[in-house]
């Protein structure tokens, strides 16, 4: 690298705060907006958030879980302990824990294929159970609540990290990387999966150049990944997503690395659309297939891929302008055989993808 | 299918003609408008038609063939048959051929990896070396060019529905078919190659329907085939070029159509970039592939396809806003091994790639 890797220059992606009354808000970086402006969204209203995440304003498995806790707690601070009844009593009525069940579903289904996101809405509904034994005020709940959010975004940091520091011995000196979509610090609270084993390595001088699909329709790759690598200072060169097979084949790709959305028990893995084809060329290739992802990702309800649920989107996304008579299919994931994946690395380790422990 | 076959909707793409003062024009759609507008441009100036070349108003590999073929008429026509000395004299002067080389040059340049188009060029000049032995007058020289470029036109209908003959009977009632970019009327003076295969086998019922890959970054699929079928009344449906693998896994593709711009000796194949992709994961699916283009499109010269030049374009067609420090990669073409091809279609017949005959 011409320049030594630089992360200072990346923002933290999704961050709860408290505004001048000390009511939560959460603080996002609207993705949509990037790479032509880096803008902050401030929001305390739970729904506005839903809307980010199906807007995908906010997008990235990791990130989507912290900020399904999210909508939960602000729903909890700025809704189900504001109302005059909830407010000043020492006993959490019925009704908060029916209405947050409520908040917690419709959070938690705002997108399907991502079990993050349920993952993360589910961790504070239970927390909120728990805390209730001891008969909190509402208030002392949401403030509970607002704490297990900030504990998850430090958390987060540090399972990417690992997942780095794991990942990165998988790569030799000089390796040139493909990756798909963007797993990286915009798709967690900071740092990233597959790309924070690209930082891991960079630091340790491993990497040579990344290279980034553009992943259509909605280009997380040409908008994301290529901006936050290049913030990054980590020699990024962008190609179309039918160009990776060509790359491939010219020599130029020593690791494809990405992300993932939900892992069955088996290591069958749902990503970004275009991911299961990647892997087939690298198999093709002789490539090295790896996924990383947090534990949080693992749905070990699934006993296989054939299970994960894929969302379907807009076909305007594909073809903005429609043409009369002609359909359009826009999955947004697909599913990976465990048995075209070289490795999982997670922040507990690297496993074949039989063997995974979570 | 709902309705039926309707080529009467396809207008003819490319067209020699003469103007009201019996100039010779060419008349082309330009494609960049398309699917917005269908705009005929016509033009005397071979230089324009140059241009229209390198834009990509006009593209595809036997349109080129005779659009390059065009363009030595139109200077033979409107320069070179229309100097005051050339104009009324018996006897064709040396210049006039050293010119008609340079334009020749210039015109089979344009473009690199497509061979049809000096295969265009140079079958004009070979019958201008050829008719200058009869010393004909550069007017009666210039109106046998245009004859002649009539008669490619005409010939590339019947080619390719040669072509779409022996190509429809590779398919089975019901077929499912996946293509890459437009191997379509808009490719040819008229009916296409792949898409003539198409076009030949839904006449015949065997059409269920058709998957366009969008083929970025021009978006030929996108917006010449999808455009183009859905005016033919095949159904249509438009897919990301990353959602092909998916697509394949999911059983819904019985067989992939696609065209070539340069097949070797051996039968490689160079097509527009992601072919080769789509032919790894046909292969990996055990779906057929099958390669539609004219005897025109075989460059005998070339033992197999390492030796094919792969033109690359403007990174802007990939990333119109640059980010700074990122790359771009932009190959207009790949080129698929033998070893992944079914069958080559040609107007001579169904060809075992390395068992050509041309």
């Amino acid at each position: 690298m011409s320049q030594p890797l630089c992360l200072e220059n990346l923002p933290r992606t999704v961050e709860l705060e408290r505004d001048g009354d000390g009511r939560p808000r959460l603080a996002y970086i609207d993705q949509r907006r990037l790479p032509g402006e880096l803008a902050f969204e401030r929001t305390g209203d739970w729904r506005a958030v839903v809307g980010a995440v199906k807007s995908l304003a906010v997008r990235g498995a990791p990130a989507l879980g912290i900020v399904g806790a999210a909508a939960v707690a602000l729903w909890a601070g700025n809704v189900g302990a504001g109302s005059p009844t909830a407010g000043g009593c020492w006993e959490i009525p019925p009704s908060f824990f029916a209405e947050l069940g409520r908040v917690a579903d419709e959070v938690a289904d705002a997108r399907p294929t991502a079990v993050n996101l349920a993952w993360g809405v589910r961790r504070l509904e239970r927390l909120a159970h728990a805390l209730a034994g001891g008969a909190a005020a509402p208030r002392a709940l949401a403030d509970e609540l607002y704490d297990e959010v900030k504990r998850m975004e430090a958390e987060d940091e540090a399972v990417n990290r690992a997942i780095g520091a794991h990942g990165a011995k998988l790569l030799a000196p000089g390796s040139r990387i493909l990756t798909h979509c963007n797993a990286g610090s915009l798709g967690t609270a900071f740092f990233g999966t597959a790309l924070g084993i690209v930082y891991a390595a960079a630091a340790q001088g491993k990497v040579e150049r990344v290279y980034a699909d553009e992943t259509r329709p909605v280009g997380q790759g040409a908008r994301l990944t290529a901006w936050e690598l290049s913030r990054a200072n980590v020699p990024c060169t962008l190609i179309c997503d039918n160009m990776a097979a060509s790359l491939m084949a010219s020599g130029r790709v020593d690791a494809v690395l990405v992300g993932a959305d939900r892992i069955a028990a088996n290591g069958d893995a749902a990503n970004k659309i275009g991911t299961y084809g990647v892997a087939v060329l690298a198999r093709h290739h002789g490539i090295p297939f790896y996924v990383a992802a947090p534990t949080s990702t693992i749905d070990p309800t699934l006993p296989d891929g054939s299970g994960i649920p894929i969302e379907e989107r807009d076909p305007a996304e594909v073809l903005p302008a429609p043409i009369p008579g002609v359909e359009v299919w826009n999955p947004a994931f697909d599913v990976t055989p465990a048995s075209l994946i070289t490795r999982i690395v997670t922040e507990r380790g690297v496993f074949e993808p039989g063997k995974l422990v979570y």
